[in-house]
C-alpha cells in the first residue's frame, strides 16, 4: 500500500498536533511531506525530526534562520506567504490539512485547491469569507473538502449514503460555551481566562472565545451552507451542552440522523485524514446508559445575539459574511488584549455589519475589500 | 413512471392498515396487486373496494364464501396456505409486505423469496426461526429484505453508505414497555389489559405483550443478527423509554450514529415501501429543544430475564431461537386467554429453552421439528 502524502498547515496548533499524534499511531499509513507553523519553532523542530518532512514553512526569514539551526540541512525551509503556498501545493501531496487560524488560511487554501489537492479543512474562516469561490474552485478541480470541525464532520458523515434531495434540514449542535447560563450583565465582566475555559472542548484561543460568544456557531452556519450546498432556511442551531451529539441531519420523511461520540477532536481529525476509509481507533466508546440523559435547548438569542448575526449573514450573503468574520477577528483580538469587554465583541461585530453595504462575493477582490473595510471600521470602533 | 406493484399479507392488521393509509396518500406510486387477511372480512372487503387488488387471500373456504358476497366478482379469492403462497408469489408483484403475526409468516415469506420478490418485513418471527435459511435464499435470489420494525429500519438506514468492516456494534433501543418501573412481584399481577397498553407504540396484541415482557427485544436480537449479518457480541440493548431514538450503530472509530423520529410506525413502513427512494412525508417533525432530554438506561436483566434469553438464543443459535419463538407464541396465547400470569410467560419460555437440545438449523425440517416440540412442551407446562 502506498502511503497517503500529507501537508499540515498549522502543525503546532491544537488540530495540527492532534493530527500528528494520530499519524504517529498508524505507521505505514501517512507520509508527512510538509509542515508549517507560525510561532512555536521549538515544537516545529521536534516535529520535523520525528516526521521528516521534505519542506517546512515559517512566517519570516528571521524564523527560517532560527529554525535552520535546529533541524537537519536536508529539510528545505521556506517562508512568508509564498512559502505557505508552496507547502499547500507541493507536487507529491495528496491531502492538505488546513489547520491555520482565521483568515490567514484563505490564500493557501485557494492555492491547494488550484493545485488539485484534497483538503481536510479545520480552518473555517476562509469558507465564511469566500465559500462561493472555494466551492466553485473545488468542483472545477474535482477536489474533495472534508471538514474537520466536529459539527461539520458529523454532518459530512451523516450525509454519506443519502441523496441531496432527501435532506430537509441540518441542525448544528452548539455546546453553548462556558457562559451558557450567565446573564448578559454577568457576561459583561468575564475575564479572558474565563472565556478561554471551554467546558467540553480543548481548543485554540480564537475559537475558544468564538465558542464563548457563540460567534463560532455563526461562522459554522456559513461554513455548513457552503460545504453542503444548502439554502439558508435549511439550517438550524440547537444547544446541547454535553457536546456528545455533534450535529443532526433531517430527511424529508421526518427522520433525524445524529452523530455522537465522546468529545475528542481526534475522532473527526482521523476521519478527515483517512477518508474515504474510516479508521479503526481505540478511542473511548460512548456509554449512553452511563450518560443517562442527552440534553437539548433552544439557543437564547437575546443573551447570545451572535446566532442572530450568523443567520443574518447567511440570509444576506454576498460580502456580509466576510465582514462578520473580519470584525470578529478584530474584536476577539481586542478582547484578548484587554481592550474591550466580552459583550462588546458581538456588539462591535453587529455594528460593523449594520454599517456595511453588502456587495457580491464572486471575486476575491470584492471579498478582500470588504474584509479590509471591516477591519478598519472595527479598529475605529475599538479605539473610539 | 410505472407503479410499484405490491402484495400485502396481513392487510387488516396494524401494519397492513397503516401501509394502505400511506399508499392512499400517494396516488400513482403503488398498485396493490394482492391483499390477505385472517379474521376481519368486513375491513378486508372495504380495502378490496378501495384498492382493487386482482387477488385476495383468506384463511378458509368458509371465509372465502363470506367474502365473495361482499366484493366484486372480478376479484379472485383464494384460501388456505396455498392461497397465501399465491398472494406472496404473484407474478406481477415487485414487493411483498409481510405483515402477518407470528410463525404463520414463515412459509409465505419463503415462497416470496423463492419467487424473487423484494420483501418489506414486519413479521419478525420467521427471521427468528429460520434466519439462516431466509437470508441464504434471499442472497441466492438477489432479494432485498427491508425491515419494517422501527429498530431494524433505523439500523438498516444507518448502515446505508457505511462499509460492513467499519461497523463495530449495533445497539437496539427498547422502550422498556409499560412495566419498566414495576417490581417483579407487582408484575406477577398485571392484567391482560395492562399488558396491552404500550406507553409509546400502538401495535397488535402479540407484539404488545412481547413488548411488555421484553421478549420482543429478545426476538429482535435474532432478527438483527440475520438481517445485518452480525456476530452475537456485536449486539446490545439499551432502554430508551421515549421511543425517539430507534436504534444506534457504532463504527470502529468510536462514532455512534442514531436514527430518531416521533414514534410513528408509518415512518418505517413508508421507508420500506419506497426503498431505495426516501418518501417526502408531512409527518410531525421532532423538536429536540422541546423534548429537552433523551433518556437512556441499562436493561434490568433481573426484572426482565427475557433479554438474557435473547442473548442466549443469539449465542447458542441453531434450533434454540425457533424454540424460544414457539414457546413465546404459546405462552403469550396462554396469557391472553387468562391461563397463566404475566411473569409465567418468560419463566415458561426459559424452562422450554433449558429442556431443549439445540440442533442445527440448516433445513426447514429441523426448525419445524424444534418448533413443534417446543409448542408441545410449552402446552404441557401450561396445563400442568
Amino acid at each position: 500500500m502506498t502511503k497517503k502524502r500529507i501537508s499540515i498547515l498549522g502543525s503546532t496548533g491544537s488540530i495540527g498536533t492532534q493530527a500528528l499524534e494520530i499519524i504517529s499511531r498508524v505507521p505505514g499509513e501517512f507520509k508527512v511531506a510538509a509542515l508549517s507553523a507560525k510561532a512555536n519553532l521549538r515544537l516545529l523542530a521536534e516535529q520535523v525530526k520525528k516526521f521528516q518532512p521534505g519542506l517546512v514553512s515559517v512566517p519570516t526569514g528571521q524564523s527560517a534562520r532560527e529554525l535552520r539551526k535546529k533541524i537537519p540541512g536536508s529539510v528545505k525551509i521556506v517562508s512568508g506567504e509564498d512559502g505557505l503556498n508552496q507547502a499547500s501545493s507541493l507536487k507529491e501531496v495528496d491531502l492538505v490539512l488546513m489547520a491555520l487560524a482565521g483568515s490567514a488560511g484563505l490564500n493557501p487554501l485557494l492555492q491547494a485547491i488550484e493545485a488539485g489537492k484534497n483538503i481536510a479543512l479545520a480552518n473555517k474562516e476562509p469558507m465564511v469569507m469566500a465559500g462561493e469561490i472555494i466551492t466553485r474552485g473545488a468542483r472545477k478541480r474535482g477536489v474533495r473538502i472534508i471538514p474537520v470541525d466536529s459539527e461539520h464532520s458529523a454532518i459530512f458523515q451523516l450525509l454519506q449514503g443519502k441523496k441531496k434531495r432527501e435532506i430537509s434540514r441540518i441542525i448544528l449542535s452548539a455546546s453553548g460555551g462556558p457562559f451558557r447560563n450567565l446573564s448578559r450583565s454577568r457576561m459583561a465582566e468575564v475575564s479572558v481566562e474565563e472565556a478561554l475555559r471551554h467546558p467540553t472542548w480543548k481548543m485554540g484561543k480564537k475559537i475558544s472565545v468564538d465558542s464563548a460568544t457563540l460567534m463560532n456557531k455563526a461562522l459554522e452556519l456559513m461554513e455548513a451552507r457552503w460545504l453542503f450546498d444548502l439554502k439558508p432556511d435549511q439550517l438550524e442551531v440547537i444547544i446541547h451542552p454535553q457536546s456528545i451529539v455533534h450535529s443532526l441531519v433531517e430527511t424529508r420523511d421526518g427522520a433525524l440522523f445524529a452523530h455522537l461520540s465522546v468529545p475528542d477532536m481526534r475522532i473527526p481529525i482521523a476521519y478527515a485524514l483517512f477518508f474515504p476509509d474510516r479508521p479503526e481507533l481505540d478511542f473511548p466508546r460512548l456509554d449512553l446508559a452511563q450518560i443517562r440523559e442527552l440534553k437539548f435547548e433552544k439557543p437564547d438569542l437575546n443573551r447570545f445575539p451572535a446566532i442572530k448575526l450568523g443567520f443574518q449573514a447567511l440570509k444576506v450573503g454576498g460580502t456580509l459574511p466576510a465582514v462578520m468574520n473580519a470584525a470578529d477577528e478584530e474584536a476577539v483580538s481586542a478582547f484578548l488584549f484587554g481592550k474591550i469587554g466580552f459583550n462588546k465583541i458581538v456588539e462591535l461585530i453587529a455594528k460593523v455589519m449594520s454599517q456595511h453595504q453588502p456587495g457580491e462575493s464572486k471575486s476575491l477582490k470584492e471579498i478582500l475589500e470588504a474584509d479590509v473595510w471591516a477591519r478598519k471600521r472595527a479598529g475605529e470602533l475599538i479605539n473610539a
